[in-house]
């Protein structure tokens, strides 16, 4: 089997240069990716995963990964409380909304309580710990983006929290407002 | 050159099936899209766009397409409006949040006036025109989330607006809080 081999060019139909395979003509069309992540409280306290991997292993960080297809932001955000804490999480609300254009992520960050005491290092996470707040160890945060949502979740705290719309309850978008289906490739 | 051909399976170091090509292993990870918009106004009028393209051609939209690679979600909507209406937007801020797990979207709505009375058709719209709400034509409305995002902005216009936070002022996630620069691959 050869390698992998892709050449940067414009497709006939596009206006951007996409990454099209030398061999079969398959275009890669890189997207942004989307982060979901949770700011997870209990009994006053805050859940952060020492990373285990790179980048910035050793480092804390809230549980968070990329969203899978065909799940929502916050079954995504649960996930990866399950899979990098072995937490259990109730979702509050949607807390921020980040962009990282350098890297190309938007970063969708939730507000969660714990559903359970219970909690554990995933395969991802050297530690998982409940941090008081003034205990928290902000030289050995990992991103900038772990700093920004745990200092808008102090804000939440306070009740001056805004919200932002979502999806109407009950609603996931396959049906219009008279109830008719809409196509599969529609949104 | 062989036409593109991939199999479903699951690389060793995953958890979920991935498309991988037949020839060179190469893995396409399938990701969910973004999706960036506007409900823009002008003088208490709706900017809407006849769609000239499927799916739902000659059907109402807001201005919305796909978020670009290294793009701010803010930067996209207003190209999207530029590329369909040729219009110049002001972005006043994030009205809401959507997601479509069933065709893996995640749409992030703006709410936006126009800087300049001038706007007209691109390549992907058969119309462009301004609407009076009462004059909208709901029947007519392309998307589930058409319909959302407009009566979130009538909720929005009324002054009971919850607003998200998002990066704070002048940071894209490039240095950490003490001023340090974050490595490429890091958020």
């Amino acid at each position: 089997m050869a390698e992998p081999s892709f050449t940067l060019r414009t497709p006939d139909d596009d206006s951007l240069p996409r990454k099209i395979c030398d061999s079969c003509g398959f275009v890669a069309y890189d997207n942004p990716k989307i982060v979901v992540g949770s700011v997870v409280r209990h009994e006053g306290r805050i859940l952060l995963c020492r990373r285990a991997i790179e980048p910035r292993r050793g480092f804390w960080t809230i549980p968070a990964g990329y969203l899978e297809l065909n799940e929502t932001p916050e079954d995504g955000a649960r996930r990866e409380a399950k899979e990098e804490a072995e937490a259990e999480l109730e979702i509050e609300r949607l807390l921020a909304v980040y962009s990282v254009p350098r890297i190309s992520q938007v970063q969708l960050i939730y507000r969660a309580r714990l559903r359970s005491p219970h909690f554990a290092a995933g395969p991802e996470s050297l530690d998982v710990r409940l941090f008081d707040p003034a205990e928290i160890p902000l030289e050995e945060l990992a991103f900038p983006s772990v700093h920004w949502a745990l200092g808008h979740d102090f804000e939440a705290e306070t009740g001056a929290a805004p919200v932002p719309f979502s999806n109407p309850p009950g609603e996931s978008g396959n049906r219009m407002p008279n109830g008719r289906p809409v196509a599969h490739e529609e949104s």
